[in-house]
């Protein structure tokens, strides 16, 4: 497609990012499109940027001038799916949940679930080494990969990995390209390892507590405890707010955090109970216990809102840091310091089980970046999580705009490595340039 | 040290593969050691064979003529062990259950042990991504680690990976190290994840059948009705024939095979009765369950005395295979039938939950070489593994011994990015050379 209002909508992604006026736009419908591009694309030393459904975070999708924007979005095919060996093969289009669903008709599960994955694709999953709810007990996308077919930036296919669920044959070229942000080759397929999915709903809880230190610390003693929740959220004031003022869930003026939880094992109700008891007992005002599937999905909806509330609110910078799980309560707070020092409104929801924390910067709509308070608050944040010992990105990638922060955390000899194995795979650059690293 | 003798002892490995003539062997106490020894060999283009304790399975360890052997056995400190955080911090000279009976001390364990975690280091787990009993429930040793400190060839320090749980900030490079075999770095300090221990003893069975078929369908009976055994360990006949000349376990003429599982989980022992109805369901001949720590012991003894019980009958190959669980039975088959028509010697154990299985070849004591009938039928195996969508090597790593069937796996593409990521660490290739890829 060469129609340049049809190209912008596959210039972007879900960040604030302004593309720049890609060439073209390619949809994919097979190895050989992809193939036939990059080929293309090395003869002419034309830039390519891969694109699953542009839900990223990070601006890892975003087309720059005189690009050609690859879309996977429409090989959506789920090319095996072996109950034996509990694995799929599966095009890269397919969207994150689909996949799940035709697993569950096994009685099997595909775990990883971004709060994105009715939207997202497995390619973008993949190429972010994407996070989600339940990776509190099973991992992360990296987790449910076996093997990888890719298209090299010069055209060459390469397969990866294996049908197995062990293998150490040669360096792991799957675990490299997993979250390589589609720098590295585009996937064009991928065998990934079912699980058994739970033999009853999973057991419910939501609880409210007057202070988020105080939700940090029963998140601490739930960890300590050995429950094993398979979810547990934290969302703290200002997410609840922007939450109730869409869709009014009777917020009280002294609950500052909530924390919502869940087992998926078959003790679950034992293990909420315990849950339960470990929120009160570290001040939790208030705790419900679902005892339906209604109820859950009532708990449950409260977090899945969170990013719809947060975007009619303003503009948003999605942030994305991960602390060692005992410094949860002290990021949260250096947040909120942060937040008043600057003078910026931060909401933070986070995947508490994994000490990851999506502190969401808001800004007003229609400006195109974000001003300079809130690029001051950032720097805090970042600078705050790595000396926790923490990450710039748990999840979501760095894309270009963690870019800036990049050296901080990785180091010198970190940033020659990663442009010699990016030289390696790619010697012209001409895949995703100017993204992750 | 520069003593032939003494040079000699830390030249092998646990292969029958012979080493060169070392210049002489380094035992590193401290990183500093380390890049001494990098830095000098780089400046001087030496071979540096890094070493854990020598336990390898397929000549990674061997040192060729002219080499210095980098041993980091004396590195054996356990920096930090965090409960809040469920990590720990470990130098790579630390024996594989030091650490998982330091890491009980406070409730939780160090989930990945190789048969081999008595006298293997976590270096050399880590350099091989060792595999082990309980991976069937917690993954391989890739999954336990966070983070790296290596030191590359030329002597500079990297840090990759973090403290936390979860992370993307640039590429892979702690999960491209883990498996290396020592081809792109030494491991000097490794952060890694520990994980609750269970809280009671696990429940334990072991099952007698008259085939090895019937077996096999019992594992895939347990698979596919989700018993989430946390071990499931298969042997077959001349393996128990070995171990009952060893120390009499009253083996029946009649048992073909035996299978050995367990379940720590909170109702292990209802998953164990479970378990005992499939196998018997699927013809054994006689289940055992355990009653006591003790009574486990024992059977789980069975399974630990193998290896020593085959290397009385004679030098052994120990291969490990991979292949997709419902190919177990079909693969033990073709075993079956490559030992019958090379007239060879082969006693198989598997872990058979993730289908890895270790065909061993007997031959001669004292025999340099396995002879050439071992060959044909270990080229046999390796081919029939692939052909069912398998692999060469589950756990125990390329080494030297399985270079030569590499390609026929990995393929031409993948060849040249092992060498090209090679050339990125280790530009003069003084790393470990001839090993891995
Ligand atoms: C409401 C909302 C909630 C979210 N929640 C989460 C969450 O819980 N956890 C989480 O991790 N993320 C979350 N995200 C972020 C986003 O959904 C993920 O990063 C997701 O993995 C992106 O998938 P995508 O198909 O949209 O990829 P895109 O945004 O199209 O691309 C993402 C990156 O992957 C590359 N890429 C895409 N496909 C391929 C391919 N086939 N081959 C090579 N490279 C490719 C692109 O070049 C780009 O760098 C959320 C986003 C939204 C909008
Ligand atoms: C009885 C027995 C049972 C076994 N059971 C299993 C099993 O169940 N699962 C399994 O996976 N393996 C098993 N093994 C094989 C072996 O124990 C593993 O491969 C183990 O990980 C090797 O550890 P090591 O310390 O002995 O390493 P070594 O043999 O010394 O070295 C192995 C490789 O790692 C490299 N290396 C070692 N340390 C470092 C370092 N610090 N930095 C960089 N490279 C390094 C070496 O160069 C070499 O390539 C078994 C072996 C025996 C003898």
């Amino acid at each position: 497609m060469t129609d340049s209002d049809v190209i912008d909508s596959y210039a972007r992604d879900r960040t604030f990012v302004e593309p720049g006026k890609p060439l073209g736009a390619v949809l994919a419908t097979s190895r050989e499109d992809v193939e036939t591009t990059l080929r293309w694309a090395t003869e002419n030393r034309v830039p390519v940027v891969p694109r699953g459904a542009g839900t990223g975070l990070a601006g890892g999708a975003t087309a720059g001038d005189g690009s050609i924007v690859l879309s996977l979005a429409k090989m959506t095919a789920i090319r095996e799916l072996s109950p034996a060996d509990e694995i799929a093969v599966v095009e890269p289009g397919v969207i994150t949940a689909d996949l799940d669903r035709a697993a569950r008709e096994h009685g099997l599960m595909y775990a990883p679930d971004p709060s994105s994955y009715e939207i997202s694709t497995i390619g973008g999953n993949l190429a972010t080494n994407a996070g989600g709810l339940r990776c509190v007990k099973y991992g992360v996308t990296r987790d449910s990969v076996l093997g990888l077919e890719v298209v090299l930036a010069d055209g060459r296919v390469v397969n990866t990995g294996r049908r197995t669920l062990k293998g150490v044959t040669g360096y792991d070229l799957t675990g490299l390209l997993v979250g390589s942000e589609g720098t590295l080759g585009v996937i064009t397929e991928a065998t990934v390892r079912l699980r058994r999915a739970p033999q009853r709903p999973p057991a419910t809880f939501a609880a409210e507590f007057g202070s988020l230190r105080e939700a940090g610390a029963a998140v601490s003693a739930i960890v300590a405890a050995g429950c094993q929740p398979s979810l547990m959220e934290l969302l703290d004031r200002a997410t609840l707010e922007a939450i109730d003022d869409m869709r009014n869930i009777g917020l009280e003026a002294e609950t500052m955090a909530m924390l919502i939880g869940q087992s998926d094992a078959s003790d679950g109700e034992a293990a909420v109970a315990r849950m339960e008891e470990l929120c009160t007992a570290n001040g939790a005002t208030f705790v419900a216990v679902s005892s339906s599937p209604q109820e859950t999905e009532q708990l449950i909806g409260v977090r899945r809102m969170a990013y719809e509330a947060k975007e009619r609110l303003g503009a948003c910078l999605v942030e994305d840091v991960c602390v060692p799980r005992s410094a949860l309560a002290d990021m949260i707070g250096a947040i909120e310091a942060a937040a008043v020092r600057h003078g910026v409104r931060i909401c933070t929801v986070a995947h508490a089980g994994d000490g990851n924390l999506h502190p969401v910067f808001v800004f007003e709509h229609g400006t195109v970046e974000p001003p300079p308070e809130v690029w001051a608050a950032t720097d805090e944040v970042f600078t705050h999580a790595l000396s926790l010992g923490g990450t710039l990105t748990g999840e979501h990638g760095v894309g270009v705009l963690k870019r800036r922060w990049l050296d901080m955390e990785a180091g010198p000899v970190v940033r020659d490595l990663h442009h010699s194995i990016k030289a390696a795979f790619d010697p012209l650059g001409i895949l995703n340039p100017g993204k992750a690293i």
